[in-house]
């Protein structure tokens, strides 16, 4: 037990509060203690098996509830979730209680065997699989309908009478993962490992990555340097720029599955098997009967899907699409008619116009990637997926299409159509810069002070001015709860994706862009790490082996990237000055060009395995024991049968 | 019990040989004695219990054994194996001893519950996994050595001592499967299922390709012939042809994937689990520890291993692939000789020096494609792959590359060097033709021919002219040992890439070629089916869930092909009769259309799945169940505890 929970002590001994349980204000009676009954109850009964303890604030409101869970029903929990944990013989092994002993650092008396958050990720599991036995509805509200097998949880959240679970924060803990993550001014590492105990593995491998492609872009950028300083305009050195580019691009993201495997494979996801998904919450349909579990849930026909993808959500994406192109037209006369006006009257005010049409159109481009972001998530919602990765994947996919026109549209304009390579250069640096900054401001920044005077406002109003780590569990529960909630890794993601677009799709042209990423992302790491300890509720801790469908999304870039370089290549005038005589044979020689480098992508992608060597064999070795141990079992059979 | 093993039945009750074992001539008697007794003994002291036979022939030689086994060493070998059979409620399920009786047709008395080929399969499974306990040698060969855990079998053959083990046919069953197959003149499917049944999924597989190739085929054939009939030149419909058939050629080969779920689901394979696999028989090594099973093994360096591969492979690869190109430039000189003394002579006999290049370079292109494959073996045996499905990964890969060079480099020189399309059309033909008329009599009708003199020879010695069926058993071993071995899919599988290869890469210069793919396949299934029926002895069956690396290669084509394709139909008059001001224009025009088709079929790959709904709601179900069956385990554990 940490120090900071001694005040809990008092409660009940052995009573550590994990996960908070915000209910509506004025929920009925009967619906908390039919709840609160559920949640306690035996799981032989259909309950959690968990303990929960109402928290009395000052005004009296009964409407926050703290769970915790007995150390043995944590460890069987773990069991159920099926993590993986490290042996005493230095292998990576799913948990099972009655091989408890086996594991590293376990005691019986040890309650730091478990991470708080793999704690509170099995609280919520737990509290997800809650499921209705023979209720029709939840008790008290006849209009939140229930059947067998729907989990309580999710009902009571759609219907709003459960205004929010969240995990409570370990300030002791949070203390000193900051001071190692930002707190010392030191060039290193982040403390991934610590990240991943704190905040669980999603994160953990976000903050990994950031840092990976921070470091894999530094070669690039120190290459990119001289170009700048030297105003080198030869063509063979920018061949060799782009070229050495579109291969590292794929070296290192073929890195990154070695060096992602290495690490899920430390934390135990890598060996997770994957749950059995159950509907996302906002699934809806006719009650049926689910041809794989058999169970009578709510099914929705496939068909149906089908034509709201392909019927209507696709023509409104490429709509969405036509009319950023039209947006981008009209920037581009607007962009002109500044120009004229400029020649005309060549004042100061004049020369001021000329940023208006950039200035304007950076923020619409901001403003339709929010508009068209609601959309996207309205659509994919109606379109009523009954899994929450197939939900996040289509949504991931509109959003990801829409963005990259949106962003990299005019830079195509400008380069292909324009063939204004200056311009093209002057446009890349002037978006680059500029969403970085506002990204690093809005995302990071603003929320910090905004939040910052909040918390000067609630301890004004509580009389105390206490330190961070003094605060009673009372306040400790009251100030969190009000903090914003952290909506995933998507929109971290999805900037590092535009950025690593604006890096590699004209490298060959504005050398310096790996420059402003790299000092943009020392920087984000912090500011990112500032929000997640400092801006956000904690976030649930969510086990996961690899960036999923990111992964696809950049190599996708780094495919566009190589068709992109080579065209511009081949348009720059010290290229065509090479191939005085025949436009064709200079067209012919790029396209072969492109074709190899394609070529030499793909195989360097299949020749370098996904995983090292090292973590093959521990795969293997775990594979073959398991393999053995079913062996095993048939010499049982054998034996028995044989006896008989 | 079939009416065919009834003379079995005299030699004992119940033993039915179903694997034929062939020792060397004089092998010593003690070495017979102590393998016999190793297959015989319980499993419990090592041994594979199974029962043994001698076979007495005539001239009283005693070096041919028959195995066979109890019903219920097989079923318990089923398991073993992992084989995967429908159950009573449809669905397919590993087979387990204790569960059988909920399997479909499972009755203690029905011997017919297993095939005999799944019968033959565990058999050699089980000798395979008959291992050396702490024998040092095999005994009387102190030469061959032994150490715990290697495979008896397996040293046996590489010592020469086990000269074969072979499957037996089922005479009875053969013929009832070559009528079904070929014997009744019908149009209609192949029965895969019978196939599957004798021949194992491997076999099964390639026929079930091979037929549905042909199908697909069919549309390109049927409109490819108009173009021949009508002798149609204009570019339009050209470029429609090479469209249609680009997109065409990746719905084929995705669909594929689909019909190859469905039916591998059926057989049960799609769900098998992948066993562990042993080192194969010719890897050798320094006895060190295998770090993945703990046992003591031949290892090999794997940095050894990358070194021969990328030192001594690549460079020879490299090398045979530029003698093949000067082969073929000697081709052409040679051709350019014989149309010079063609125009000089004007005689019959220089019309006919005409054809002798051709001729000699299609001899040359075999001969050089045969050397190269024992090469190619000869390095990849000596690259010393631990896994035999490595060698064959990299056997086949090399094999691949030098094959597709030789035989289409001449095409590639012809239609992007020589811009000859009458040159290509012509050679296109020739080649595609005389390559198909050779490959049929090389590999089915001389050995079948051959086979037939030899067994007509034998009978008459054995002055015996009985139908095949009426054969006694010794007669039967001795006329199935004598007959070639059936290598595999591979030479089959190849040939028809490279006929793939004929119709889709220059498909727009010659739509005729799908209709001498469609005849060429219609009498390639026959020839084939005699082949496994008549010139063969039976293989082993094989499980296997797909078609496997082939599945690449042909993806790997049809991508190729959209490159050959567009410049073809770029390099035409009438398309560059299009673009009569600007070559640029047309170059760049077909850049664009290569691009766009090469993302269609990318994103087709993706969109279509790989497997149907019906079959991934199946397997869904099936991992839901064993989900929930380990949360009963840890429930019962969960009651267990809370007991305690």
């Amino acid at each position: 037990m940490k120090e900071s929970w001694s005040s809990v002590d008092t409660l009940e001994t052995n009573f550590r509060p994990l996960v908070v349980i915000e209910l509506a204000k004025g929920t009925k009676e009967e619906t908390i203690e039919w709840f609160t009954k559920r949640i306690v109850d035996k799981k032989a009964n259909g309950g959690a098996q968990l303990l929960i303890k109402p928290l009395v604030t000052e005004n009296g409101d009964e409407n926050i509830y703290l769970v915790g869970a007995s150390h043995l029903r944590l460890l069987l929990g773990a069991e159920n979730v099926g993590l993986v944990k490290e042996c005493n013989d230095n292998s990576m092994r799913a948990f099972t209680y009655s091989s408890r002993k086996t594991f590293k650092d376990f005691a019986d008396d040890n309650q730091n065997f478990l991470t708080m958050s793999e704690c509170q990720y099995i609280i919520k599991h737990e509290l997800e699989n809650l499921r209705a036995k023979d209720e029709k509805m939840i008790p008290g509200y006849p209009q939140a309908k229930l059947y067998p097998g729907k989990s309580i949880v999710r009902r009571l959240l759609t219907n709003g009478i459960l205004v929010q679970i969240f995990p409570l924060h370990d300030r002791e803990e949070l203390k000193k993962l900051r001071h190692t993550w930002y707190g010392q001014v030191k060039i290193g590492y982040q403390p991934l490992d610590e990240i991943r105990c704190y905040f669980g593995e999603t994160i953990a491998l976000y903050f990994g990555f950031l840092e990976y492609f921070t470091f894999a872009l530094i070669p690039m950028a120190v290459i990119g340097i001289p170009y700048y300083v030297f105003a080198w305009e030869d063509y063979d050195k920018y061949v060799m720029f782009a070229t050495f580019n579109l291969l590292w691009s794929t070296v290192i993201l073929e890195v990154w599955k070695r060096i992602c495997a290495v690490m899920t494979y430390r934390w135990g996801t890598l060996l997770m098997k994957r749950q059995f998904e159950e509907p996302r919450p906002g699934f809806h349909g006719v009650l049926g009967i689910n041809p794989v579990t058999g169970r009578e849930e709510p099914v929705y026909s496939s068909i149906k899907r089908q034509l709201r993808i392909y019927l209507v959500s696709v023509p409104f994406v490429c709509l969405c699409l036509y009319f950023s192109l039209y947006v981008m037209m009209i920037y581009f006369d607007l962009e002109q008619w500044a120009l004229d006006y400029h020649e005309e009257n060549k004042s100061h005010f004049s020369n001021l116009m000329l940023y208006v049409p950039s200035i304007i159109y950076a923020v619409v481009i901001e403003i339709m990637n929010r508009i068209y972001r609601y959309a996207a998530e309205f659509l994919t919602s109606w379109e009523n997926h009954r899994l929450e990765s197939s939900y996040q994947n289509h949504l991931i996919l509109k959003v990801l299409v829409f963005n990259f026109l949106n962003c990299f549209a005019s830079l195509f304009y400008i380069a292909f159509v324009l063939f204004d390579m200056k311009l093209l250069r002057q446009s890349l640096a002037t978006l680059l810069i500029t969403s970085q900054i506002l990204n690093q401001f809005a995302e990071s920044l603003l929320p910090y002070w905004l939040q910052k005077r909040h918390m000067k406002k609630m301890k004004e109003r509580m009389h105390s001015l206490k330190m961070d780590t003094d605060l009673s569990l009372v306040e400790q529960v009251n100030s969190e709860k009000e903090m914003g909630t952290y909506l995933g890794t998507f929109d971290d993601y999805l900037e590092l994706f535009l950025q690593f677009g604006y890096v590699s799709l004209f490298s060959c042209v504005y050398p310096l862009a790996a420059v402003f990423a790299v000092l943009n992302n020392i920087t984000e790491i912090y500011s990112d790490a500032l929000k997640m300890c400092r801006v956000y509720k904690r976030p649930f801790a969510e086990p996961t082996a690899n960036i999923g469908v990111w992964q696809l999304a950049f190599e996708t870039m780094s495919v566009i990237s190589v068709v992109t370089n080579c065209i511009l290549i081949g348009m720059s005038p010290q290229v065509n000055a090479l191939f005085p005589d025949s436009k064709m044979d200079l067209i012919l020689t790029v396209a072969l060009v492109e074709h190899l480098l394609l070529a030499i992508k793909f195989v360097m992608a299949f020749v370098i395995p996904d995983k090292p060597r090292e973590i093959q064999i521990k795969l293997a070795k775990l594979e073959f024991e398991s393999l053995e141990a079913l062996k095993q079992q048939v010499r049982v059979t054998d034996l028995y049968s044989s006896e008989r």
